[in-house]
């Protein structure tokens, strides 16, 4: 786990969600409208709340009390409130600086090899270590692009017809 | 199939992968080294690809020749030969100029509602039409940036311990 490789990538993910959604229709970047259907909005949303209550919270929860205090659990469906009536390009806006703030916290942080390897007590996941804590909001940024593109993606299902069969981003 | 929505998700795709992409390590972009297994270098490779021998041309024997003359089969692996030994760096550019060029020529095409109508003759999928080939281009996209984002995120695997299973783009 290399810390500066990992914030390469963290600092990215709001210009690459910007270059993504920025300025397109409500119809394709919109909300899911429920919590079984995210849509690319409701993603930015639950982005911009692991900014403020997940990563990292959660590594300075680790550099203080260890395993010895948990986690406090994830909401994963507090962006549905949170942002209600707001517009992409707020959501965008808020995204960048929660994140360029956080980046700015990681950094300054200057973790050693020795720190990554404390330990943290996940809620459900049990014992966890602060390298791992750190991957996986680099994984989490991944995961969830994908989710925005499949959200993109979703409008054209009907419109491909025939060549749905070699695109499988419209069967997740 | 309104065709200035679809350009407009067509000409940010080069900014958002350069956003993704630009300056990280070959570790984390380079090459699958197979066809079984893309890579993100080989993912924009074959974007490139697509540029020149498959959706333009298509609408182009479309235009012309209609269902009369099936389309050329497409090569996907074409991009291993083709872009050995060049950089990411190299693709991005040719890729950004290459949609550029594309786009362009897909507004000067002007096309009314009857022309997205028209038909074609896919090698392997059979009838198509003008519309679902621009519809498709565009999902097209989207499912390789997803394809992208998982090749990112491929070297996190072991690194995110038990987090794996909240992640479904490492098990993709």
């Amino acid at each position: 786990m290399d810390v500066a490789r990992a914030t390469a990538i963290l600092r990215r993910t709001p210009t690459t969600l910007r270059a993504l959604l920025e300025g397109l229709t409500e119809e394709r970047t919109g909300s899911g409208g429920d919590e079984e259907d995210w849509g690319p909005f409701d993603v930015v949303g639950h982005l911009i709340f692991g900014e403020e209550t997940d990563w990292i919270p959660r590594a300075r929860i680790i550099l203080e009390h260890g395993d010895s205090r948990p986690f406090v659990p994830f909401d994963r469906f507090a962006q549905f409130e949170k942002f209600k009536g707001r517009s992409m390009d707020e959501l965008l806006a808020l995204l960048e600086e929660a994140r360029r703030s956080n980046v700015e916290t990681l950094r300054a942080m200057r973790l050693t090899p020795e720190q990554l390897e404390l330990r943290g007590m996940h809620p459900e996941l049990g014992p966890v270590t602060l390298g791992r804590l750190l991957a996986t909001w680099v994984v989490h940024d991944l995961n969830h692009i994908g989710q925005i593109a499949e959200g993109m993606a979703k409008p054209y299902d009907a419109a491909v017809g025939p060549w749905k069969a070699y695109l499988p981003i419209l069967d997740r």
